[in-house]
């Protein structure tokens, strides 16, 4: 194991950011975790001490239960949120038995829904404020006047700290940081999805200074189970590389992330604590360009041009 | 039947650009209508009757033929010319008995050829002036300093009001935009065809505030006659929403164009006034979102991520 | 043959930008010519004797020997340096004896590969400086901030003149663009390769004010020997404007390069004399519109929409 070159403390998204920390504790699957709250809370805690201070969260995640879990937890010990970021997200309507009046899955940006959601978020999470609200997808009848005035007013109240998007190609992203500043576009990025090294959009992120946030770091798993071409050859060359480097397949994927210049910030995904770990033994490991091209050539299936 | 919500009055396509009204009477197919001089003006009297004030042109429309036959209509009454916007298009070269020059179908944005199209666009309208003059494809061997020019000397002379393009990409327009303001982008968009909702074109016209001109906004007819598997959903779609609105199909059709935040101007493409009624009446639906993200759903064939 | 409409005189790629010839010499193939040393030198002399005074070179070409092979030749004459121009690239990581560290095909833009990398030019080229040196591929480990330094240090030691990219999307160009000015974006284009034309890279080129570089304009040789159809319908087309316009097929092909408004600057291949003559010899011919769209049907297979 090499010596930490990636700082352990919160940094923040851009200049004049949310400070997050290097890595950030997904909760997109708690409602599946089983857990009391009693449980949930010493998971939370562990992650602090981990210097994973960072949640994220969305209000549909769990069937839009996942936030209310969360705060149930953390009603347990409320000291700790002066010690955590909460990231949530809206603008994505799923047919749900928890919201009777969305007839179809859909996308809603406006000032209605995306109050409504923050305010629902804030009262699961047992909260004042967000750090971070993200638009969770690009709504293609978004009015990007009404939608960061509606920012703005959050703000003003004091309700949300920051706010940021996901899922945005440069042309939506832009749209919308003209008229309220982001500090964020969270997206897929991992050894099995490449698509955002080439379409714009890693690159905005650094023309515009704004760290991405990303999901899927792990292929959604199919990183250690896919059994298609693409992962079983990603797969071999990534137990390879985490055999030369001392570390676990999980740890070299997430350094390959964190070798990006953009300087991502991977969400975790798993309710185990060792898995989190994986993650944050990655700040440890500067990942030669070689070998983040290894693993570029593994996915694609052939050597760079 | 709602409330109108949006103006019937001519509004600019962007600040400082001419004001066309929201529904634009396109003249595409005038050479097929079969109609006498005095039945086409009756045909643009008619239209203005709606609050239709402005006509779509292009010189090649009918194989060159279909300015001169709205020319041949407007004098009969010239005083209308006062109550209508005029807009056409140049940039296209077809082959044609009528442009014995042509050897080739190709695009031409010298100055030469810009020049002589508006004058000719000039005499067959029977008209000083065009409110709105746009490049028809986008030429790759466009000089965008020496178009500019022609622009600036067509606008000094009096002849052309105002100048955008058609089919651009964003990069396209972006490239004749800084050395020439230009108001519009006509594009493509129907419930069949949602390119322009993700390839930037309609968040570029946002972020530029130009408002888009729409073609073939019923698909060129394919909405209502396709036996496509995408054409049979959609048109299912619009009929249940246009059922349950009180509307027509057509007019479902056009309240899902107008219901985009870039406030698109619809063409109609058809010589019955009560096709362009159909579309005036889609000014006074305001589609709710998640109608409009079913017609989105239909169209592609699943459900928004 | 028509009277010459460009200027043989090298001209600045841009506004400040160092100063090519309108077709430049590629060495990309020497080591395969078989050539003495005094034979190169007798044909670098023939390309200045025709106004060819820019060599386009990388450090990878030949197995990162071609640049040895043309310093081995300036050696001979070296008071010829201060009449030509001399191009490389470095970013690409070549397997190869010559470089025993190299594990894999890859590519840095770090600051230790990219100084070093120069260092070998120079004394492989036996120059004090290069006129310009290109980012020859994308590098996805780019820290723009970071190769923007590595630029101002080899330019402020007199190094290197002038800096650019290659094969570089938008994007990608303008992020480093940002941090330091570049002069040129070196990409394919030719009758059989049309994708700079919609990507909207040439549309960047001419909104910066840069030229673009030409490689393999043609084709790589597909247009004189391919047997796909698209080959064989350009071919045709070529042959027959040949003809008509009284040149070689090649003078046609580099014509069509040098027709489009970015103001290109083709690269030759060939190490034959006759050859960059031909490329000359399309300075001579302005290619009307008309016919430079004839190729183009002819390498889609369909005309112009």
């Amino acid at each position: 194991m090499h010596d930490t070159h990636l700082t352990l403390k919160p940094t923040p998204l851009c200049p004049g950011g949310p400070a997050l920390s290097p890595i950030v504790a997904g909760c997109w699957r708690m409602a599946q975790w089983g857990l009391s709250p009693a449980e949930r809370l010493r998971w939370i805690e562990q992650c602090l001490d981990l210097g994973v201070s960072s949640f994220d969260h969305a209000d549909i995640y769990g069937g839009y239960t996942v936030e209310g879990l969360f705060g149930e937890a953390l009603a347990l010990a409320p000291a700790l949120r002066q010690r955590l970021q909460l990231v949530s997200k809206c603008g994505i309507k799923l047919v749900s038995a928890q919201r009777p009046g969305h007839a179809i899955k859909s996308y809603d940006t406006s000032a209605a829904h995306v109050t409504a959601s923050v305010e629902a978020s804030l009262r699961a999470l047992r909260t004042d404020h967000l750090d971070l609200l993200l638009i969770h997808r690009p709504d293609a009848l978004m009015d990007a006047a009404g939608l960061a005035d509606t920012f703005s007013r959050l703000q003003a109240a004091g309700k949300v700290r920051h706010f940021g998007v996901s899922n945005h190609s440069p042309a939506q992203l832009r749209l919308l940081h003209r008229r309220h500043p982001l500090v964020t576009n969270q997206i897929e990025l991992s050894p099995l999805h490449l698509a955002a090294l080439d379409d714009g959009t890693l690159d905005q992120c650094q023309e515009l200074g704004l760290r991405p946030m990303i999901w899927s770091a792990l292929g959604g798993g199919r990183l250690f189970t896919g059994t298609d071409p693409q992962a079983l050859r990603v797969r071999a060359t990534l137990e390879a590389l985490a055999h030369a480097h001392g570390v676990s397949p999980a740890t070299l994927a997430y350094a390959w992330i964190l070798r990006h210049p953009s300087r991502p910030l991977p969400i975790t995904g798993s309710q185990r604590i060792a898995a989190v770990q994986e993650a944050v033994a990655a700040l440890s490991l500067q990942l030669p360009a070689e070998d983040w091209y290894r693993l570029w050539e593994a996915s694609t299936g052939h050597e760079v041009a």
